[in-house]
């Protein structure tokens, strides 16, 4: 995409930097399960810096969780405030971060309605997004039509924000693609820019790799480590974690490349200059993978300690979560009934 | 579908008659045009005598009418009264049935979203329905997303009102086994019947056909006649239409199949012996076209005068027009939002 911003994290960045009002974020994750130390490195670190910087809307995306968990959908419902507890654990400020509910958010499900109208089923199946979800899903034809359909449902999301700035992946790109279409057919239609386009926020950050380093990392494959995750589990998950399979003695010559210690170090560690040393020492022979791992272990759990704290103290309090919320749905809502409003007086639809 | 049941249209349908509580009645219309003849045989009779019976929702489906309409948003924005003139002219009464409009009821579009994720895209494209429909609009694969999943629309709106009973023609019986297949789901999922199975209430008449004999009535296609034609218009189309080809003369036998005039006077005349009287002259021969033609223009006329002249009244007075439907509307939105709170609940998603 030609306007693509990409975001270089300021480590300085601070409540004292002005709010750029000329743009607007919105993000979220599908509540289909807690956050892990994947979403740490590849967004929410992110979210907590962009919050002073502009604008920001996380949206809980519950019904987007359903669109292929319709049968199984306290997978989702179950994870709901499990997902505001760690956006609050890392850092996002409510208020200065708008967080809401997409099932609360009714103009979320209108909007889509009236795009479903502008948008072939031919060019849905087009969009490579989509077309790899299906088959890493193994979906076939029994996709279901709301997993088909989910990015005009993301479409609904990001413009009935007004949002110009999305944080997305390379591979999340074709998703804005169809958004930006359907801004102009709407824009077309109703004969003036009541829609505006976004551009991708794309994020130097590479994916974090799982701990066998081999598939993605999920909650349900056993191989991450979650925000909440315990000493224990910390420690456990960094025993486990893949490193070089021919490095058998201390002695060995080491490959830093594809070994998940280094890649988490280069990651988490603050001294970036003591992880190329360590890398020097390992590839040259000479230091154990227990020393790393012991080193790792140091690092995550000194990162991770205050996030399970803050955490814990949320999940405590499930009553002041929903409140947070519904705070945030509530400003919502405003915000989307009212592009509600101008899109289905485009369409000629506002008798009353 | 086994449980199909057939109207019955009686004469003598009056006020007096007691509700049938048990049953609820969903008819609607997509608002792509006014309504001519073919719709006052093939549903707004009945409608009439429904309301004497059951309780009673008319849904204008205006975003049903954008499925194939997105991108000329004003043929359905411009019909919204005159279908609603037609109903009222035709003795729908408001008092008695709940005249409502899809765009302004969001439960619906909401529904449709937690629909959209238990039904695939292979069983949208194996319904019959829509399989016919794609092919008369020669869609392809260019079928707009809204138009294939509009099974889904309807299974919402026939849900959100809890109808028992569905006014349908043959053809669209797989619409309503779709919407069962739905409810069956939903139930499962919320492991209680929080929606209620439908029927279809078929109707023994047959589709009235277009003036010329061939085509699929319509406004389009001017061969039809208007709830609201004028005199003149009614025997222009009169005399435009289709009678025998190979009746050339008075004297000639004619023949009363495929007539289309003796269609119209089978439809519409009230004395039937007179009517049969007439067949048997025309095909033994000594009947002129013109005859026929004179005798169905005054039972037309004399139908259609009174409807014509309300509906003059109705359109004149638009601000009437759109307080009888915002008071429908209302009524529906508390139905609908109930319906929606369980289907969510299902769902686990009533945080709050």
């Amino acid at each position: 995409m030609e306007n693509a911003t990409t975001l270089q994290l300021d480590p300085e960045a601070n409540s004292n930097q002005t709010i750029d009002s000329q743009e607007k974020i919105l993000t979220g994750d599908r509540a289909t399960g807690s956050l892990h130390l994947g979403h740490f490195v590849g967004s929410l670190q992110q979210r907590v810096q962009l919050q002073y910087r502009y604008a920001q809307t996380i949206l809980v995306a519950d019904m987007q969780g359903l669109t292929d968990n319709g049968h199984n959908p306290q997978k989702i419902s179950a994870n709901i405030l499990n997902v505001v507890a760690d956006y609050l654990a890392v850092g996002i400020d409510p208020l200065k971060t708008t967080i809401c509910l997409q099932s609360a958010i009714p103009a979320l499900a209108e909007l889509t309605m009236y795009y479903a109208n502008l948008v072939s089923i031919a060019r849905l199946e087009r969009n490579p997004t989509v077309k790899n979800e299906i088959k890493s899903k193994s979906f076939g034809r029994s996709i279901p039509a709301g997993f088909l359909t989910y990015p005009i449902s993301q479409a609904a999301d990001i413009t009935a924000f007004k949002a110009t700035l999305v944080p997305v992946g390379e591979d999340q790109l074709p998703m804005l693609e169809q958004t930006n279409e359907i801004v102009r057919r709407l824009n077309h239609i109703a004969q003036q820019d009541i829609l505006v386009e976004c551009k991708p926020l794309l994020s130097k950050v590479s994916r974090l790799p799982s701990v066998d380093g081999k598939s993605k990392m999920s909650k349900s494959m056993g191989n991450t480590i979650m925000l909440s995750a315990s000493e224990k589990e910390i420690s456990k998950a960094i025993k486990a974690m893949y490193t070089d399979s021919s490095h058998l003695r201390v002695s060995d010559k080491g490959q830093v490349e594809g070994n998940v210690v280094f890649t988490y170090l280069d990651a988490f560690h603050q001294d970036q200059d003591y992880v190329a040393n360590l890398k020097e020492q390992y590839t040259a022979g000479g230091l154990g993978d227990g020393s790393i791992k012991k080193i790792l272990d140091e690092c995550l759990q000194e990162l991770l300690k205050p996030i399970r704290q803050s955490r814990e103290k949320f999940i405590a309090d499930p009553s002041q979560l929903i409140a947070i919320l519904k705070e945030g749905t509530e400003r919502s809502n405003d915000e989307s009934n009212d592009v509600l409003a101008q899109v289905k007086k485009a369409f000629g639809l506002n008798l009353f």
